[in-house]
Formats: C-alpha cells, structure tokens, sequence
C-alpha cells in the first residue's frame, strides 16, 4: 500500500505560452527566471543585513586569502578538477577512497548531476515532500517521477513513510540531513532505518549541506554509519559554502559508494567545472580548524538567541541545528518578510502553500541577530 | 535523403560490467573516469610546458589580481549568479538583452545545459561528427539521438551536408565555430548558410569559445548576423577562459535570441553555481583592452610560427585561427604525444581513431614555441 503522499509544493502558475517554442522540450516552455541572490535598486550588500540565504556572516579564515592571492598567478590555467590534494585528505579522515570522491562547483550543481545518474523522464524517485525547493526544480528539470512523501506534522522526515513509498520502479531515495528549510536533522535510529530500510537495488542519496552544524550539535555522523551499516549503494553530498564560509568559492563534493557511481556523476557534470581557487581555499580552509570552529559555535549561540527570541514573541521556532532558523509566526511569511525588507534586512520565506506563516532567518552576527529581533517585535507589534 | 553520416567517434571499451547497477541509468554504467588535467607523478606545473589544453600562457591583467583581491571579503556570500553589472556591459557591446544572457562555471559547463533543453532522451540533434569531444559526452549522457555529419577531408564543418541532415524529429543543429580540434572557422558563406537554412523550429546552437582569435583573424561575426538575419531561435556560447587568461575563474555565458531559452537553460543549469571572483575579474579583464590584444597578437604570431615550423617538419598543420594548431605528423599521434612528454612537453592527440596521425599543440610563450618545434624535429628524427 502506497502511503499518503502529498505534493507539498506547486509550481507557480506559467506566463501565456506562445506554444510555438517546439525546439524546446515540453516542460520548459515559458519559465520563469528566480534570482534569490538578486538585489533591488538602491540595495547595496554592506547596507543590508542578509539573512536570507543561510550564509555564514563572517569572511572566510584569514589562511583562506593567502591561499587566494597565490592562485593569481596560475589562473590562466584549468585547474585539476579532482582536486587531488583535497580529495587525499578528505579520504584521510572519512575513508572514503579517492576516486569515489568528486568535486563540483557547490553541492547545488551535484545535486541535479546525482539525481540524473538515476532518474531519466519518468524515472521514479522517493522523497520528503518538504525540502529545499531545488529539489523540486530539479525533478522538474529531469522530467523524474517523484514520489514525494508528505513531512511528518513538526515538518520532522517521515522515515517509515517514505521507505514504505519505495516501489519496484524506484532508483534513488533521497534524504536531506539537517533538512532545509526546517533545520532539523534525522536521528540516529532514523538514519539507520533509512540506511537498513532502503533495498539494495535502490542509489541512497543523502545531501549533508549543514553537515558541520548538525555534528555540533551531536547528531549522528551519516557518512560513518553508511560505511558500516549500508549494503547498497549511496551517495553523500556536502558543501564549503557554510561550515567555512566559502559560499562564493563554489566547491562542493560528493563521495560515492562505488567508483561507478562517481564516473556517472562526472559524466552528467563537467572535467573543467572546478575553480582554480577552490582546491587552495578549502585546503586552507581545512588547515583552520579553529576558524571553522568558531563559525559552528558562534552560529550555535545565535541560532539559542534567534529561537529564545522568537518564542518569546510567542511564534513556533522549528528545532534547527542548522545556521537558520524556521518559524511559524502567526500571519503571512510574505508580509513579514516585506516588512522586514522594508528595515534593511532580508529573510526568506517558505515556497510551500500550506507553511504561509513561515519564515527562515539565516543567523548573522550578535548585532545581526538584535536587529532582527527588534524588527520582528516592532512588526508582529509586540514591542 | 540522408547525407553521409559517419559517427566518427568511437567511445573506448568500458570494463566489465557488473549488470548489478540498476539504480543507475543504463548508459551511465561502467564508465572510466577521464582527467586531462591530471598530472603525474613528479610532474609539476612549473617544470612542464603545458600546451594540451588550449589554455594562454600568460597570467590575466594586472587588473583582474586587483579585483581579486577585493572580493575576498564577502566571499562567506553567495554571488549574484546573473552577474548583473558583467550583463549589462555585454548587452550594451552586444546588443542582446540583459535577460537572455546567462553566466556558468565555464562555457562548458553551459554546453550540457543548453543541450539537454531541447534534447531529452531519444530526441535528435544534428552536429558535425568532428568536434571537441564533451559533446560527444554530452549526447551520450543526455542519451541524445544525435545525427554526426561527417565534415569535409580538410577536417572543415561540411554546412551543406549538415543542413540536409536537419529532419522532421531534430530539436538542435550544433555548429562550432571556431571548431576544436580542427581550428577552422566557417566564412561568412557558409554562417549564412546555416542561419537561413536551419528551419525556425530548430533551435540554432553556435559554440564559439574562441570567438576572439576568430575576430582578430578577420571572420565574420556570428552574433550579428544571428540577429540581423535569423528568423528562428539561437544560442551562442562564449568563455573567458581563452582570450582573457581565465581558464582557472571558470566564466562563460550564453546568449538567447529570448528569455524563455535563456530560463530553460537557467533551471537546467543552477543558481549558485558562479563564483564571486567571476564577475569582478571578467569586468576587470574587459576594463583592460590592452591586455587581451596583446594575448590575441601574440597567439597569432606563435600561431604562425608553429604553423610554419611544422611545415618545415614535413608536417601538415590545418588552417587554425585558434590558440592551438592540429596536424597531421605521419607517425602515430599517441607516439609524439609520449615522446614529448618525456621532454616535458604536454600536448594533445586527436581521439578520433581514423586521424591517428594527428595532434594537437596549444599556443604558448615563444620560449614554449622553440621548444616544441625543437622537440618534434628530434622526435621526427629531422633534426
């Protein structure tokens, strides 16, 4: 019996195709553009206080611009995208063998490559239906049939649900832990009923973008218990952009049960995708452990500041281990998100109809954290 | 009628496979990895003479380390992928509107993406058989249905040949120009050629990522006379990599005859896939003129010294307009490859079984130009 499934997300509705565009397929005609990243007139990045795209809020380590500046020289070269020295020494510490490891440039743009080494047209993939919303382009890109299971009420992954949806067409489940946009990571007895519950004939995806935070916050290491407790495939995704504050670097990896699968990534992605600065910045980056430590935990005191803050404004804070908090605050997302706007400081709201109280603030820096605060007391007008 | 069509291209022999991978797409299993920019043991950048990659030999201007620097500070965020004051700069030189350009890690990054938007599985795109061989990865990934032209005996793209291939099913007709490994540009004749005879249901995709040495040598420009005298759809694709030394900052972009292609290519591509550095260095590489002339006249000149050198040789270079030159040596390529490698000196062989006589050199300074044709002399036993 199938479980019940829920959509969770549509797409919004398309401009009046001119249904002429033949040469394109089908379900690309007449898309939109989306630009998150795009800034308004007048809006100047040092004016803002951007927490909106889970950012870390501090440069990278000062290691991290030594190793840039000495890229310059070399730039008119393609670097060696498997990023041999990085890929050693993240084989060192997860045993994970070098050529089962690859590079792209942010986890963002393995992510669509992973999901097309299983999923043509009509290729059905399991998932949670509540997860961040490239996910869902992506499907629609690839035409993939996905199964998409509805989140458990507290937006927390339904596990039993969604192995339960896996059927005899099914090529790939996909996992997210810490899950954006809820910031809430599976347990280690979830992990394993995944990891156990997942047929051997099925590719196990698991995207670890905020896989430093959840560590910190002692969440079980998927990756170590993939490698002792799964007999079929997996994949592993995680990224630069957070942990290190490399958002702008672009460097993102994946490690793969097989070297199989990892060539079937590199297919579907590109040889010269990499940046000449990514391999030298992550290598710093990984030789200041204490800088990456500083970012976990500054962004742990924060993210108890955010959510302390936000119940006593009486809003619902979901239970993130992430660097962002999500929040039903008891009116629409989107107004408080323009009124936040409005003040100099940019949040996010959900994508998802049925979640249009939410709101997703990535953490900052203390002042950061005060402003938004103040803000949302003054708006929700409990100040 | 069908024209003659060679495939042209034979993908090597792929390991045994295990026909236990079901959860990967049928095409994508057992596939090697294959990594040009890898080094060997012991063979390091600075002791190598690097001419297999189509790469310039000088570093970026001055200006690009000055930006570099600057961007460091905010790279903890991510970039605005749509790159929107590097837009507005080439819409201006170009006249295409900022919404149809549209920025990737490199043009080749871009190639998968603008094909997979009009070729899913089984859909036709018409190509030239001899080009540079990602596309030949990218129709096998994208599992395309793709019709290879075979080009003329010269190695040139055979336009009449490839217009007459073009049937009822073809979403794509692909043209290079200039083509790698060939060098060739077409002429103005047979751009028009194309343009007037690829009917307006076909989507018109021109790589050009050495547009550049193909102005500077006098060839006509194909984004003009796309939109002078077009009637149908097209992309053209252009980088950063070659003419302004920036192969390692991974830019290129594409530009649309609409924003409905140009959306296409967006969603199938990623939002946070270019880097900080990328914007800041492409408008300081275009803010110095100067400089990407000096690498455009000095290519050429290097250029016409190799060209001539392997005349001397015996050799028979083709016409390239290009930073690299293909030729026929008369002894098995993968031998001169080897030989030269032993000397220090990396350059390419063509993978194209019935031109095993062939290589590829890429331009360098003229210390590397010496060394090469010195090299050859001796590996040709004419010296």
């Amino acid at each position: 019996m199938r479980p019940v499934i829920s959509p969770g997300w549509t797409r919004p509705a398309r401009p009046e195709m001119s249904g002429e565009a033949t040469y394109l397929r089908h379900h690309l005609r007449g898309l939109d553009n989306w630009n998150p990243t795009a800034t308004s007139a007048g809006e100047h990045l040092q004016q803002v206080r951007r927490m909106d795209l889970n950012e870390c809020p501090y440069p990278p380590s000062p290691k991290v611009q030594a190793a840039i500046e000495g890229v310059f020289a070399r730039l008119n070269r393609y670097a060696d995208g498997s990023c041999p020295e990085l890929a050693a020494r993240l084989s060192a510490t997860t045993g994970v063998r070098v050529p089962n490891i690859l590079f792209g440039p942010g986890s963002t743009q393995l992510l669509k490559c992973i999901i097309e080494i299983s999923a043509g047209p009509g290729d059905n993939v399991v998932s949670p239906s509540l997860l961040w919303h490239r996910f869902h382009g992506i499907y629609e890109a690839l035409e993939a049939d996905a199964t998409l299971v509805a989140n458990r009420p507290d937006g927390s992954i339904d596990v039993a649900q969604l192995t339960r949806a896996i059927g005899n067409r099914t090529r790939m489940l996909v996992v997210i832990t810490p899950n954006n946009p809820t910031g809430m990571m599976l347990s280690e007895d979830e992990l394993r009923h995944v990891i156990l519950q997942t047929p051997d004939n099925v590719l196990l995806f698991v995207d670890e973008a905020y896989h430093e935070f959840a560590m910190h916050a002692g969440g079980p290491d998927a990756l170590r218990m993939l490698q002792r407790e799964r007999s079929g495939p997996w994949i592993v995704s995680r990224t630069f952009s957070k942990a290190y504050a490399l958002a702008g670097l672009r460097l993102g990896y994946a490690m793969c049960s097989s070297p199989e699968i990892a060539n079937a990534v590199r297919l579907m992605s590109s040889t010269f995708v990499v940046s000449a600065f990514a391999e030298a910045a992550a290598l710093a980056a990984l030789d200041d452990p204490d800088y990456s430590t500083f970012i976990v935990e500054d962004t742990a005191r924060e993210r108890s500041r955010i959510i302390e803050g936000l119940r006593a404004l009486g809003c619902e804070p979901m239970n993130s281990v992430t660097n962002f908090v999500s929040a039903d605050v008891g009116r629409p997302g989107i107004d408080v998100v323009a009124a936040m706007r409005e003040r100099g400081i940019r949040i996010a709201r959900w994508a998802y109809p049925e979640y249009g109280n939410y709101i997703r603030v990535s953490m900052g820096a203390p002042e950061d954290t005060d402003a938004f605060l103040d803000a949302l007391a003054e708006i929700l007008g409990t100040s």
